[in-house]
């Protein structure tokens, strides 16, 4: 019998049996704010990454990726800091990147290519590797197997709420755990838009398995989500599993498995848009009767990121022609005489005609704040969810206004 | 000696030689705004089009295609109505868009392929063909060589101003000339994202060489500007040419032609960028060092789109980060340590580091309302341009709130 049930538990990062986890301020951030989250494994702990695809990469992208080709997929600690996104800052950036692998390794008696590292903030700036080291050094002194809500504080920048999940699951008659955290996504300092995501599991899974299985949540969670369309120069997720609650995850559980770190990936990808910059709405956009998933999906994204439709959505306008003329230009199968719109339960465009009296229905589900949008192309089977965020004139003061 | 000047005049779509126009109203539009133009030539011109994308096509669309397509690329008249998209109608709108070339062809005693239709308006509304039939006829009396500025008024929803340009060259040792109308872009009204031009010109071209002259102007002009990165179901860019110069343009002369003619659909797109909605500064960008031109198009479109480098230009901070960010992720080679960013004359980052100490001078040129962006991606020779505008709280009020 297989169990399918997913509980919500508490502990967020430190869920997972394992882990240990603590924030401190280490002086980038002013005024005191944790602006340093160190997450440690008990042992060595299979480890998987995804990275932005941005060409403009940050160093401590380029030196995770690195470390993780290296270990064959290991990883004992991940470290991250806030305020400073050490991004095009050159051979320096580098070494800052470096010495921070460097300085955990050697605070937790771990090799250096075992630490996975993060950064977060301003563009353009040069870290200061003193101010890391010495954090650092504090931070692993104050691990904790409860320290998850500091970390989870330590790597927001101007996050409104801190976002951590975490979800059991039973699989083979055990409990296995994941938790998380995250930070972003949207301009949260100037020159930046950075999400990251920081997973465990007790889980024990091989590294092949686990990137895998990372890869098949993300593109359902995190890469599924659009605040603004722009990807930044620093953004990834890691996965460790522990193994520590004794499950072995092999093809006979991995679905159970992905179905438990999706739930926790989903959670923190949404807490992410709830809290995009000047949003007031959750949107689900939801693609139906696509050609191919790849259809559905591109069609998703183009919605998303469609500043006619999110400004629809913020002035509660049931605008299904918007809808329409996207799906359109998202340059991907489409049949306007099959087509339907739906705003919430309400279809406004079907069979090539409007519907334009069931418009004050559609207009009272906008005034909610969880708005669902549904396209039928109207020449498939095929379906894509993504997730975004009404776009207000907040965003643009935020993202106009911020230096001046 | 090849003449190179190009002189701009005065008379927009009618100053070409050979070609009479009206605008009036037809009752579409609340108040007796003018909502009807017609272009005709006095015998029968060459003709050039190109339309939208979009998959979500509207009906005067599919017929002047078609009509084009009949008739070999030769027309005697447009006529475009605003005030109604007639996009999303079903065949009650293929119907009308037929009645519509019927009815000129009948004024102007010409057959109905030899007609091409636009409208421009709000999606998914009935057009009333009776109104429209009767303002053809009205039009069609109205006629006259310097008819431009009322048809150019007749085009606008809720443009700001009219758009109309004028050029002539000399090609040949004859005056040739080029003059055109454009209407759009942004969400002019509710449920439409609409870009309209008419260009006539006196010179003598066959059909396959005019369209080839037009998708060479087009793609230096209409199609490398962008308000909010969505393209609408009814775009289409019509072109005449009467001959009436004595003028004709073979092999040798197409240079000169295409260069008076892209200036002139030049002028008008970016005429439609400065009236965008909630737009308060024109922003060129140039990509220069790219490996290929699809490249270069391809990073000036991301930055034209992006949210962040449109925010920052309205709030005049020079966030060169946003636009490295931009560039890394347009899907383009891109190699960070040879790329260089420049706002106005200022340059803000070069071989992988910041000259911050520059930021003022480069928000002193942000201050202005002619904006310079240039990137270049430090890899190879090939060069693209394009046009944009900021992005405003206003923006985004005018599309949430227009129905409220």
């Amino acid at each position: 019998m297989i169990e399918r049930s997913i509980d919500r538990i508490d502990g967020g990062i430190t869920a997972s049996l394992g882990f240990r986890a603590a924030g401190v301020a280490c002086g980038i951030k002013a005024g005191g704010a944790l602006d340093l989250a160190l997450v440690a494994s008990d042992g060595l702990s299979a480890a998987a990454g995804v990275f932005t695809t941005n060409r403009a990469v940050a160093a401590p992208v380029l030196l995770s990726r690195d470390h993780l080709r290296r270990s064959g997929g290991r990883a004992a600690a991940i470290v991250i800091n806030s305020g400073c996104a050490n991004a095009c800052t050159g051979p320096q950036g580098d070494q800052a990147a470096a010495s921070m692998a460097t300085a955990t390794a050697r605070a937790l008696s771990v090799a250096p290519e075992h630490v996975l590292v993060a950064s977060t903030g301003v563009i353009g700036v040069a870290l200061d590797p003193g101010k890391v080291t010495r954090g650092i050094g504090e931070a692993a002194r104050a691990l904790r197997p409860d320290g998850h809500a500091d970390a989870a504080r330590a790597i927001m920048t101007t996050d409104t709420s801190p976002k951590a999940h975490a979800a059991a699951t039973i699989i083979d008659g055990t409990t296995v755990r994941v938790g998380g955290m995250a930070k972003g996504a949207g301009m949260i300092e100037p020159l930046m838009a950075t999400m990251l995501g920081v997973v465990t599991t007790d889980a024990a899974i091989e590294p092949t398995l686990l990137q895998r299985a990372l890869a098949d949540a993300v593109a359902l969670s995190f890469n599924a989500i659009s605040i603004d369309g722009e990807c930044s120069t620093n953004d990834c997720v890691f996965l460790l599993a522990s193994g520590a609650s004794g499950v072995s995850i092999g093809p006979g559980e991995y679905a159970a498995f992905v179905a438990a770190l999706t739930e926790v990936c989903r959670a923190l990808a949404v807490d992410i848009v709830r809290g995009g910059e000047g949003a007031t709405k959750l949107v689900t956009v939801t693609v139906r009767g696509a050609a191919s998933v790849a259809d559905a999906r591109r069609a998703a994204r183009a919605i998303c990121n469609s500043p006619l439709v999110k400004t629809a959505v913020h002035g509660g306008d049931p605008n299904w022609g918007r809808l329409v003329a996207v799906a359109g230009r998202a340059g991907v199968a489409f049949e306007l005489s099959k087509a339907a719109i739906r705003i919430g339960a309400v279809e406004l465009f079907a069979q090539g005609r409007p519907h334009d009296d069931r418009a004050p229905k559609a207009a009272e589900h906008l005034r909610g704040r969880d708005i669902s949008l549904e396209v039928d192309l109207g020449l498939g089977h095929e379906t894509a969810r993504m997730w975004t965020c009404d776009l207000s004139p907040e965003y643009v003061r935020i993202n106009a206004e911020y230096r001046t």
